[in-house]
């Protein structure tokens, strides 16, 4: 078998504890389906401020260039919340995805049966709510151009917001791509009654939609998509758009499934390099107390074997052995009726992987 | 008395309909308040494009400067969604906002009893929802410079998000105290872990706080926003933000009561001039049927007489007269459990006019 290179950046927080939970499912596939996998560590986000003066050093990122996938834990916390901009684990993150051009964010917000109640909707709205957010990562107002200037009001801020048709075509194939493969509906997202990069997201959309002609396309204002999440939520399968209402509207829809501790995500570029984490920050509260529940990391890893490897066969495997844990009642303290009952990070883990 | 002089722009769809219900309480409000308006009517919106050749005519523009306050009831339509740009209703929308200097629209967005059900989220978790976003409507990426231009991969196209210190100072000191007037929190949305514009509007909330000490300030980041609107929306009370994501979050907001067609807004500027408008839209599937209902735009009334000219005897007596309508089990289509029992939009007025 063919070794594939993981560079595992476990971060801040809860990070490294779940991260070695979703590494201990990795090695008991590599028995269980002759899967083999190379693990290099980088330091990355808070602790890498602490250690290296910097949120993404460059051996770091050089761990990550010559790996086939990248594992990232969490980052964050309040101790570095006050720092100035270079010094903020979020600018690593920026760094990371930029550097390594990782222009596809891709959210799943489902629902978990065990925590269908969890959701602050009624269960018969959220009933069968099986979505995905496909957000533009590298481009938009989060890259563009930002500065103070003095103005004749005083002091000005501006931020620019810059989409070439290159970049919203690329992304916009993709999400055609995974609607091909799910119930073939697609939102596609913007704001284009003011916005002139919403005009050129849409005309692009427009344009390339007729490649995809089993995908049903429908355009949303983001304000009105922000409403209909919670109205109809089962009503989307895959939602599309530009880097900053991907970033609230993927949050938003994550929240509303009531399991947002348990989603996964992946970030992608060309190719099949990918980076995958959790949706849950760092949790920095509970960090090292071992208490974490380490499921959305490993599913994470169920994901990184789809979309990176093909490794399908696998990634069920992973899939299947989660739902059993946790239809067989096991809990971590975030999701357990009893806390008192609640298993450890760590025991969760053992559960998942000798579920296999 | 005085002569209050409205300028009252009907625009389109269900816009004529209920506002006619809204001068009819009004009228009724003169008689028993002493109170004495001045109802000058212009072209607003799809109408005036049809009419006129422009979404806001000159004229239009001159009625509202020399009102007291403006009365809207709603713009747009499909008729009209593909046309280009200035002649669009939505470019008047724009354009009345920014020639009226009206910076700031507040959105409270409060739980109907008779509505509660009619939320998507369980009852328990709306219970004692009471929020009002204040929204900066005059600045940042709706009104900065906007171009396509040809770039290194193709077309490009580019918005600018641009915020001055004076724009940011005036709309949060008007959220402090509207928190004064309310439950004393305040909490200030913004992405100021990415963008320039929200570093700016964090630095001048905090430099400002000090002048309001009773009120408790909270920084949110808008995706957190997003999320804790679903997860905890009684614990908001005052939320500002600017232009962008006041729109998607009030919208929002405004979803997660279930009222949302019962929702008032005001746009205000300096001094008290200030435009009144439901928070619902033109409903062009409903329109010229007589059955829209007309609380939203009845309850922004009540918005005028208390921000504008405080009126807040004949505010309350509004108010308490649509709430003793409801109580009394009185409803228009749209919340009514039996449609075929529904009252018409001229009946529910009535019903409105006569209770006070
Ligand atoms: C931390 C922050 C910069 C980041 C973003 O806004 O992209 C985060 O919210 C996310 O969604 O991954
Ligand atoms: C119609 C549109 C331009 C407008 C806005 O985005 O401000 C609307 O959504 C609103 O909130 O009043």
């Amino acid at each position: 078998t063919e070794v594939k290179k993981i560079a595992v950046i476990a971060g801040d927080g809860i990070g490294p504890e779940v991260v070695a939970e979703a590494i201990k499912v990795m090695k008991r596939t590599e028995e269980l389906f002759g899967l083999k996998f190379e693990f290099e560590h980088g330091l990355f986000g808070g602790i890498a401020i602490d250690e290296k003066g910097t949120p993404l050093p460059q051996e770091t990122l050089e761990i990550c260039k010559r790996a086939d996938a990248v594992l990232l834990g969490a980052v964050g916390g309040p101790k570095w919340d006050n720092n100035s901009k270079e010094l903020r684990p979020e600018t690593g993150l920026l760094g990371i995805r930029k550097e390594l051009g990782l222009f596809s964010n891709l959210r799943p917000a489902v629902v978990f049966d065990c925590l269908k109640d969890a959701s602050t909707l009624k269960p018969e709205v959220l009933e069968g709510t099986d979505l995905i957010v496909v957000r533009e990562l590298t481009g938009g107002i989060y890259f563009g151009e930002k500065f103070r200037r003095e103005g004749a009001h005083g002091e000005e801020a501006v931020d620019t917001c810059v989409y070439n048709v290159t970049e919203v075509e690329r992304i916009v194939r993709q999400a055609f791509e995974v609607a091909q493969k799910r119930r073939k509906k697609l939102a596609s997202v913007d704001k284009a009654n003011v916005l002139e990069t919403s005009r050129l997201w849409r005309e692009t959309v427009n344009r390339i939609a007729p490649d995809y002609p089993d995908v049903e396309v429908e355009h949303v204002l983001v304000d009105n998509c922000a409403m209909q999440l919670l109205r109809r939520p089962s009503s989307f399968d895959v939602i599309v758009t530009e880097n900053m209402f991907g970033d609230i509207l993927s949050d938003e829809a994550a929240m509303l499934t009531g399991s947002i501790g348990m989603l996964s995500s992946a970030s992608l570029g060309e190719g099949s390099f990918g980076l995958y984490e959790p949706v849950h920050g760092s949790a920095p509260d509970i960090a090292g107390q071992g208490v974490a529940n380490p499921i959305a990391t490993i599913l994470s890893v169920a994901l990184m074997y789809r979309l990176t490897f093909g490794y399908s066969e696998a990634a069920d495997a992973i899939e299947s052995a989660v739902k059993q844990v946790l239809d067989a009642g096991h809990r971590t303290g975030d999701i357990a009726a009893d806390r008192a009952q609640a298993l450890s990070t760590t025991e969760m883990g053992d559960l998942i992987a000798n579920a296999l």
